[in-house]
């Protein structure tokens, strides 16, 4: 695997679970693997748990890590081609991804998007610009548009989930929230969902809140809550902004809030979401102090899914 | 030992002891006891003793390391029950803590107290739902009330530095500054001298700046400095804001500055202090750079106490 | 070696070159050296190439590293003897460097000049003191006069890429830019090629940007671009403020931007920058885009520099 920004760097999406769940039976299997070699773990943004689990899956590895929070750390970069630089931006990001490349042998990157320029938000041009000129393999941490180690830990969790006989029934439900948020999350899971291929796969949100149809693909696509949340076997609750209205609140309808009400449409299916969340804003109280719930597990595969990228990035 | 929030953690205050001094002696004794484990370090506050004296313990065991610096890094934490979390917290301690126990081994927290609301601030709510929420060892780097890991150093140093077959007179005198600080260095302090049990222990302060009886328990409890500096083997000099009039300077009287006429009245006295010092506020450069004082041994003793804490959390 | 503060710490400037060489060839080839050492790294200042390859040549040799940002970590130093510490300062050097010195094996230390007062810069008092009261040895990550890593790398960028039996010409040109920048690197640079004594060194600047006499030695000094670069083999092209008016742009003439116009009155020279450079501003993109410019491996050998440096220091 040359980089890891989709599902689409994956050539084999069923070995690569197969891969982090034996990581999990076994954290220290391949402790010799990364040994004498570094990852680089670059922030644009914050990050709870994706800086803390990637952490912990490359030292499983025997990697030795550096976490560097660009703008706090370093500067502010340039990423215009041409640009004279005479601005605030004091490096361009053709020498510093060339140079992170010659210190290191992944280079992982956290870049949100502006939600003020649909195309350039969605040419994913900062981290397409890093694995341009870095020349090492690139790790998203979250970018613009994709999350993809949110994605295989939300898979993989499904797939410990559910042991029956037949596909799963998973609801990707639009919650509400207070601040303007990118669609990286849904995006990415619904990309990842589609490339699995073994669910049945519903997203609904209210009217002017459908996502990118490159990411939705085939899902089915609905606008009322109750009705698709009906034997729902998962939910993935998550607020995004608009897409088409770009970066926009459009209305903020609180009745979407998930709750036990809710829950009770669904076939008792167990509830998601890839944290942080507003409690009682996004997600009642009573879902995720219930047994519902499997936040916590579902953030503790991160781990797993970051050990399994890794290690197929270090071959 | 479950968590180590203060001395009442500890079981064996003796054992404890011996084993920070072994360590002092043989630092990588016990280097593999933390393979494969990950001390994680979330800081709300500014650290510097702390945050590397404790690194190095844990590296010295073999552990790893992720530091967090919670607001910088992340964002900001949300610790009310039933919260409608609409402001400006992004995540709630239960899922915070509870996804970080998913990550690590043994959690580490400095959380200073807001020096508002006495009850709050006493209460230790901040750390206790880490404690609560994330369902693996916590080691306080500093709450609101208590310092454990410096009272154990401070233990340890006048363990060291006294061999008469007596026991020691100690003496915790307030001095003045110039802003408010909180009472978790003296309140641990009080708190690992009469669990030791092995000094006379008195403490002077100005009226109105009386510890709370929690803590300062039977040590004996003086207003004229003066007097109460006669025959001490060692003197901690340390300001606090009132905790009576809480968290307020009720005054700040200069005089009660550490100085050589005031190190004239004791018995010879080792003069200790936690760091950072104000020079010629707290105590005046002529005994920071002379022979009585031991502040950096007794920084330097950070490393052993943190050392052997952890090795019993590992346990 | 007991500092790394300037070239003349260095008892064997070609034997530094060999070791660092060595390195590059073989990185591992000590990675039992520092085993059970800590390196820390304090920044006073933003850092990105140094923070990195500083930490990967730690590691190579089997050093654990803390990294520790002073003023976001941790508080603000006094560094004035006898300060009445009632301001905004927390904690004194002397305090800060000798508890440092208690935690670790070697102290790097980053501390840009502030460009106010001149005498205050060059007495490198920050740095020194660090040097003076820590007790362990001190590496320069860049201070207010010079960056000795970076030079060596330097040094060692010019060694590889030259191998014919004649002295290479270097010429060191001055270029504009948009902010106020130290003397740091020019100094040093100039220094290390004066001590290395094995090329024809010409420092070019426009009239008033005269470094200071005891870095620039026995080079050629040239006002006039295109003159000095006649025949050059390798140019390094750097901004730095005047020394004579210190830190002020005296005037900031932008024909001296290095171009291809440029690079053409050179012997086909290799072009350097020690990093970050403002593209078309200092360097046009055609060099740095060329075949021409080697910044980027210039920048990767900052590694093996490092490693060289640490090498000794652990010695």
């Amino acid at each position: 695997m040359k980089n890891f920004l989709s599902v689409e760097d994956v050539p084999d999406l069923t070995g690569l679970l197969h891969k982090a769940l034996a990581y999990k039976a076994e954290p220290f299997v391949d402790k010799q693997l990364g040994v004498g070699k570094t990852l680089g773990m670059l922030f644009m943004n914050p990050s709870m748990r994706t800086r803390i689990s990637t952490q912990v899956a490359a030292r499983n590895l025997g990697m030795e890590v550096i976490v560097f929070n660009v703008e706090k750390d370093g500067w502010q970069l340039e990423f215009a081609d041409g640009a004279i630089m005479k601005g605030d931006k004091t490096e361009h990001i053709k020498e510093a991804a060339a140079v992170l490349g010659q210190y290191l042998q992944v280079l992982g990157i956290r870049s949100f998007p502006k939600l003020t320029d649909r195309n350039e938000d969605y040419s994913e041009h900062v981290i397409r610009q890093f694995a341009k000129y870095s020349n090492i393999p690139v790790l998203s941490l979250e970018s613009a548009t994709l999350h993809p180690l949110q994605s295989l830990a939300d898979i993989l969790t499904i797939k410990e989930n559910f042991q029956q006989p037949r596909r799963p029934k998973i609801v990707m439900t639009w919650a509400p929230h207070v601040k303007v948020l990118p669609q990286a999350v849904p995006n990415s899971f619904a990309q990842w969902v589609n490339a699995w291929g073994e669910a049945d796969f519903v997203i609904v949100q209210p009217e002017g809140y459908e996502l990118a149809e490159q990411f939705a693909g085939n899902a089915t696509i609905e606008n009322n809550q109750d009705k698709a949340l009906q034997g729902a076997d998962f939910v993935y609750v998550k607020n995004w902004s608009s897409y088409k209205n770009y970066g926009k609140i459009i209305r903020n309808d609180t009745s979407w809030m998930f709750t036990n009400k809710k829950l009770a449409l669904t076939n008792n299916a167990k509830v998601m979401h890839c944290l942080p969340v507003r409690r009682n804003i996004v997600i009642a109280d009573e879902i995720l102090d219930g047994p519902n719930s499997i936040v916590i597990p579902q953030a503790g595969n991160r781990v797993w899914a970051a050990q399994a990228v890794l290690s197929e990035l270090l071959k």
